[in-house]
């Protein structure tokens, strides 16, 4: 059968990404604490494609990732990544994937155990060296300060989502990164709590009142201490409970030299 | 040229529903205050199919669509469903449209104006006689009463939305449905507040607090109390601030006798 | 510490339904071929409410969903609907889950085998006896049979999703139920095609042209005939190729007298 | 009223952007035909705040957004970002919106009329010189050049969308953006087809097959030409029809110098 993807393109236009997205997953992430994880993820993979073919061989991502699937971890990610170059006669390569993450989650005052669940990502590319780029969505109680000083009582509080992406020198566990981003807003969330916990929970977020732009300088302050971090950006968007629309800032470092 | 989906199918299986479905169109909702407001809706348009006709023509849904997207009105919904069913030669109509709408909103102490939105849907059936259902999303302020009563200081509180669908005998302005809708939680939401705003509504909805099941039952107990609606259902769903799930609870009555 | 939501409530307003949702929880689902399958669930849990109490115990439910989800099979959920009813004092008790389910797929010519992903949805109530109604989209390839009579040469054609709910006697496996819808469309879908492959489904796509009035009626036809099927309901959308929106049809059965 | 915002802040964090997200206002767009376009946009407006602030003023994003939505057109954006800056006392500003546009297309054969949607971006930025980026996706019918030439009748071919962004030195009217980047897949969509359009349209995308790689080329070359185009990026996601995931390519130019 004719290879059509191999003829000659005489446009003389490279492209950058070529490939497979939203290929939805089994896989297997390597957990702190349980060894192996079982989730399901959103997976994009491409290459790029040189001036002079035509095409690129999508069937052969798809082959990767399921010879793959079974071991995504960190110290994984180089050699499917060389194998995506290779197979596809390729210059550089990417893998992102998108995955629900569970982590046990005690209840502070009952010691109530459940499952959280984090958003994670995975984004790797690679010409000569890796670049990895970790990504992880936390959800957090914010409780507004303003609100809490004009006010006789009460305080208007809400969920929101902060998103910390890190580069770093030495391997970071999902859950210690998790660990340092639940100390940004007003109080953690969790999956179960009984009377006690809530209680905790409420009086925490109103003892400890933070904006988003708190948020975001209390994450800024935390990931830029840890020297082996050496790149982050920081999200954080508060559902407000009193709108119908989002606060939202951001903050980012880079000391990559 | 053929005309395919007149033909003569012998399956003996008739269709419920069939047509198109996910249009993005303009469309022109009269408007309580100012006559006509622009919006833009996703639009569902069906028939059913006779068993012995092989298909349908999807092109006249979007042709009757595009004559009547000025004039998406209460008293024009049994027109274009007619139109429907004539010239689909079918013998009953479905037509679905979901909008956003606006409406302007006074913040509570500065009276500062700005316009709050409402998704809105219309879905309209016609055999012989019109059954129309108008819904309503009104996003609401909920604080948690157990929370607030365990607590030292504070209350969990965070954005709700409460959905409501309304079947009646004499036509009712989205205007006033969601009036009735905003006294059901702890307190409404607004586009717009200034810090006394702000301080008003905080104190407001911590004097208010509501369960779930509270905002349920007090939309049931003013929905019931309008002898105009004869059918209702009320859904709401708590985003809450202490967890990364939601709080749902729903009700209903049906006294079309 | 008070237990607010046991207290009496006295308007007289019972709830139909109230708890949790979106939760999102790693489940273990049994499975056909390698009977169990670890995959990431989003779960509703609901009861009713009598309408002299408060409130319902919101954590409760995690605590059910922590305990089971390692066994989230068919013979277990009478067990947990069960289970929910006396922990939470309820007459009834809902549990909807839904998931990601893989299947392992060989292509048609080259025998190459990847995971096929199938959303699946449980939704099981009881109040005496247990009503359980299975669900599964399956995405599928449709081709006009008037673009192709029209045309000279090819006919438009796009990927279609049938989503198929039933209720039955005996025991059915979900594999099974997607094997019967992927003979409804003009062409199965594959994660992984080699040339050989996609030569063989472009043909058979366009040897067995079909509207997306015959694709339901096809699986009328295929669902009726299977005497342990005691109602279905089907639903199709194509995302036509040569428009911004959908195709739609439904049709369903009830037979359970 | 205590202005908490206004308070010193000490840590020596300056904030990149804050500000308000996913405001769904009705605004009104400056139209190539029928000179005002009403519409609803989905608003993102953002300050960089010094460190010395604690906070910014959110609900002066929305007093400004409430000024101008009736003069959303690119000559008032400057006047915007500037009163943004002036009004929260930034040294930038930044606002996107998000919009469904509508444009009256006509049946290549029958030249029956109505409209598609197009999703528009602005995403404008100011220190002291305006940066503006265009975005408008696209939907198209890709069919697949290799499925041609190895079946002996037939093709797969489905919807994909082309997103294109670019700055400009002259303004570039979004219609006939949209129609350059219609030239660059196998067909256009539209809303409306009588059975001689769909002929027509059937028999284009046959004889003009196209991969994802030469969609993206096409684009390429096409906006390269256009001298005004100082920078563009092109993403294209086909919407596999025997795929339950999507191919993707992406190019982009830079001359901005």
């Amino acid at each position: 059968m004719p290879d059509m993807q191999k003829r000659a393109d005489t446009r003389r236009i490279p492209i950058s990404k070529v490939g497979v997205k939203d290929i939805t997953y089994p896989v297997v992430i390597m957990d702190k604490n349980r060894s192996l994880q079982h989730t399901v993820a959103r997976v994009n993979m491409y290459v790029d494609l040189p001036h002079h073919f035509k095409g690129t061989h999508m069937s052969r991502f798809v082959e990767i990732l399921n010879r793959y699937r079974e071991q995504i971890a960190l110290d994984k990610l180089e050699i499917i990544l060389e194998e995506m170059k290779s197979r596809l006669g390729s210059d550089n390569a990417h893998l992102e994937i998108q995955f629900p993450y569970f982590i046990d989650k005690r209840a502070p005052v009952s010691g109530a155990t459940s499952l959280m669940e984090y958003t994670c990502e995975f984004s790797a590319s690679m010409t000569d060296t890796l670049d990895f780029v970790l990504g992880v969505k936390v959800p957090l109680t914010s409780l507004c300060p303003c609100s809490k000083e004009l006010s006789r009582f009460g305080a208007h509080n809400q969920r929101s989502v902060m998103t910390v992406r890190v580069r770093y020198k030495d391997f970071i566990w999902i859950e210690d990164l998790v660990e340092l981003i639940e100390q940004c807003g007003s109080s953690p969330l969790y999956a179960l709590l009984k009377r006690e916990d809530e209680k905790f929970v409420t009086e925490q977020a109103y003892e400890n009142p933070r904006f988003v732009e708190d948020m975001v300088r209390e994450a800024y302050s935390r990931l830029a201490a840890v020297e082996n971090i050496t790149w982050f950006s920081v999200e954080t968007e508060n559902f407000e409970s009193i709108h119908n629309h989002s606060a939202y800032a951001s903050v980012g470092l880079d000391r990559r030299g």
